[in-house]
């Protein structure tokens, strides 16, 4: 008996077969008394094609229209699902973002949620009803109707279960959790029993996309539990299905790495012999900023001559705008050559374990020098080490840190 | 320069370029100077799959959340009109029933509007925006959404119009206005410039459905003149387009007859040799209703034995349930026969002229006996005959009263 959050995304109720499957979940966490919130997305393909229209008619619509086009797909998703619980004999009612209200800011298209007046959810949850609630929208201090972006709905369960006090939010998706890799470049990848919201937020970032990121730094904040697991497999019912994303102070035994986590969504840009005076680093970067195109590593270093090379990574989409905005300041900067690459790798060992143990990064350079593989740039933070390496060796290497770290299944 | 209110259907806004066809018609009037309020369906199809899904998971479905589901068919149609007008250069906001708010009662699946606050409409209108709301919904005194029920969307415009005071309110459908008579059948039918409200009831309620007669009825309670014209035809532009339905004292020269309506979808009833005692007809009557069967026209006529023939039609589609029910009350009421004919229709003529015309129902029975059609049944009321022939005279019937009452074209 507990009070839980359930989300399912466009592809568990993609069709009406799969909403009465997502009933019968929803009725067994209710027959065994739990007091249910259902967060739900569109029924798969539908914002797709709602956005469509929109950008058909104009390519520059108003996102506030926009927002009260692509949100009919929740509202009927909410609905349907409601049908389908009561016609199993579980009261359910359906709660749109203005109804409850979920409040958000008026940043339409990409909206921030408030504040969730969650009394009357709860007094109704209590009372035995399941609140079937759209995610993804919410209502703007205006009185019209905000989405949160793509993705948004994992952020509308996080924050629900957070307004309403739930025990867990439990993300039902299609994979059975967090793995320790990609399965599919490592057979031998364990699922992960718990991990803490850092480490979700840094194997996210660099490529295991399980949970929208905003989603893991709201859960973070708010002390969310939030539980990863799958529509489809078997068992989700067991404590113990799934991933779950918790405080660092819930898991016991940290690993000294939880993961391994790759990119192959960047390119690498060296500056050659730029003048090592104060303010170049700023109109590099600069420059870039003002065309909106983020840069993630950067590893800079000072020759004897008086110049330096910078090298830094942008995201691959990003690289010919930033060739042409870094061309265009070459004058101005003054370096002797750019040089682009964009078959890279980012590679990336995370876990909270470092904190306390030394040699990880070591044991990872080693890892890499033992197959033959070129470190190109480094970067760390606190839980994570992060190297750029040639596109080709992705998988050998993930493989052999993947053992390194002794990660691999029995 | 006046304030209408514009109400275009399904098949108006069917898909993107007949979205954008009605942002055009709607620009041309708000360029010239009108203050415009637009009324929209859900795009054609659109509501009958949404319909479906609610069905196909309960066929006793809840009709709170049949309105949560097919109410967004309209939401988009609104939010795409709105990004139609913008790229047109034309200030339009999307508005849904809760925000207006258009307030109904709790009849889900088949609300009424109780009221409508239209002051911000008309404030944003006089400023020069278009205001396209949904058509077809509103919200409950719950905080619900609620729908008006099929053909609804006729009523929301009607009720806007009444609430914001406007000149006119034009409905665009697929027709061209009101004939005299079905074209299909009588190449001379001739599009009528005028038609009182009252009229136009008998006419929708017989068969020539181009309004819903809520809507009708709403407006000659509202006094808010309703012009029927076609989305697709030329010229609606034109003060002179389609055919203006409007209170009796607007029209001048008042037809005798101003239309020949007729209906195939009821079926005969006659009970023979029922005895001629006081009650019996509410027992027979008050059976049907019961069971929620509509009756229409009764004749009952005296023998001299004692007992009484009883005729009276029902929907065709009622015709089984009227007999079992019927059968049942047989020892009750004591009757010695049942008989009944599907294959029958009801041919009207209509015209509030009417009232101050004699010998209107003499032509209609002298130019049926003329073609050799046997009347059934007749009835009357103030502003209509009605008779009841055999389903195979139907055509013939229509044809020689529309020459009968003058109504041929030139």
């Amino acid at each position: 008996m507990a009070r839980i959050v359930m989300k399912f995304g466009g592809t568990s109720v993609a069709d009406l077969d799969r909403i009465r499957a997502v009933a019968a979940r929803v009725k067994r966490a209710h027959d065994a008394g739990d007091e249910v919130a259902v967060v739900v997305s569109a029924m798969a393909g539908t914002t797709n094609q709602l956005v469509g229209w929109c950008q058909a008619l104009s390519p520059l619509h108003d996102a506030r229209e926009y927002d009260v086009v692509v949100a009919t797909g929740e509202q009927v998703t909410t609905g349907l699902l409601a049908i389908a619980l009561q016609e199993l004999g579980v009261e359910a009612r359906s709660w749109q973002g203005w109804q409850i209200p979920i409040r958000t800011d008026n940043a339409h298209g990409k909206a921030r949620i408030a504040a969730i007046e969650g009394a009357e959810l709860i007094r109704r949850m209590q009372a035995g009803q399941v609140a079937v609630i759209s995610g993804f929208q919410g209502i703007a201090p205006t009185g019209r109707i905000t989405t949160l972006g793509r993705g948004g709905s994992d952020t509308s369960a996080v924050a629900l279960a957070a307004a309403l006090g739930a025990e867990r939010c439990d993300i039902y998706t299609d994979v059975d959790g967090i793995y320790t890799t990609d399965p599919r470049i490592v057979p031998k990848a364990r699922k992960l029993a718990k991990i803490s919201y850092e480490e979700m937020l840094e194997l996210a970032s660099v490529g295991a996309k399980v949970l929208q990121t905003r989603s893991v730094e709201l859960a973070m904040n708010e002390h969310v539990r939030v539980r990863v697991l799958s529509s489809f497999g078997d068992g989700p019912d067991s404590p113990t299905a799934g991933t779950l994303v918790v405080d660092e102070d819930e898991i016991v035994e940290k690993e000294t790495v939880s993961g391994i986590a790759y990119s192959r969504d960047e390119a690498k840009i060296t500056l050659r012999r730029v003048p090592d005076r104060p303010g170049i680093a700023a109109t590099v970067f600069g420059a870039l900023a003002d065309k909106a195109i983020n840069v993630d590593m950067i590893v800079q270093n000072t020759a004897a001559d008086g110049t330096t090379d910078m090298t830094f990574t942008v995201g691959k989409a990003d690289l010919a705008r930033a060739q042409a905005a870094l061309g265009t300041l070459a004058p101005q900067i003054g370096f002797a050559e750019l040089l682009t690459d964009p078959d890279v790798a980012k590679i990336s060992v995370v876990g909270v374990g470092m904190r306390s143990h030394v040699g990880v990064a070591n044991t990872m350079f080693r890892a890499l020098a033992d197959k033959a593989i070129n470190i190109e740039v480094i970067s760390t933070s606190e839980i994570k080490v992060s190297v750029l390496i040639a596109a080709e060796y992705t998988e050998l290497a993930v493989r052999a840190l993947h053992t390194a770290y002794g990660l691999d299944a029995g």
